[in-house]
């Protein structure tokens, strides 16, 4: 099942986790703040961010990325796909009991 | 070889880890505080956590999850296994020679 | 594309982020601080590290390997290479962009 990685400014990134997880496109987020270093107009630049692991379906997967490309602040967000290679089967069933992306979950 | 991430009620985090490395099922223990943000009960909720990214060999791996089921106070553990493409050799020599899951580590 | 996952001494990490970004043999890095448990000439030591998720090119991942083991003040360093299975284009783009192992950065 994939973990979406992504980055977001640290004052959108409790928003955007709760609206994923209400609206049934992701079963949790864990959350935690970073130090970014990356190379922006041709100059480096250090400053704080927050890093979202975002757990969901492979089926949910592409509706929740077009979600997070509406939500997110940046043009350029880093979002990213990690699928395990092993997962608690429990923990799968209550990913897929916690997402329901075709209904799109409360929004409708 | 796998790392298996795991998240955690902080208070529980740091006696799983010293315990999997004591006993050789893992090799090390990377640990961080997170929120969490999770639909349970038909509710969604925000909390601490700790995520534990826990390193070792592809043939403790079976057993580390089993042991790591014993430890954890949740019904259903978020447990996840993330294979790397690339890993420095002789860090890979270092972990199998922390890890010895067959003799138990100093469980016998 | 590559993300390349190391932990460091805290007091090195944000100083080997900047120069691999400056070097162009990374487009960024997300570092964030951790506890480490780990086995050590038979002893199990609990310590403060930093985790670096840095982010480049396959092209550039050797490269960026070597250069690190240059500037990594251990013996042996945690370095291990995970590959995503979805990068959101734009930002694949800006990786490629920022990223020019061969001309080796600024270092020429």
């Amino acid at each position: 099942m994939p973990t979406l990685y992504m980055t977001a400014p640290s004052e959108s990134a409790a928003e955007i986790a709760q609206t994923v997880v209400d609206e049934r496109l992701a079963a949790c987020v864990n959350q935690f703040p970073c130090r970014s270093t990356y190379r922006w107009d041709g100059d480096v630049h250090t400053g704080d961010e927050t890093i979202l692991l975002i757990k969901t379906t492979a089926e949910g997967y592409r509706q929740l990325v077009d979600r997070l490309l509406e939500l997110h602040p940046y043009d350029v967000p880093c979002i990213e796909r990690f699928d395990e290679s092993h997962i608690h089967d429990p923990f799968a069933s209550w990913i897929t009991d916690s997402v329901s992306p075709h209904v799109g979950g409360d929004r409708q």
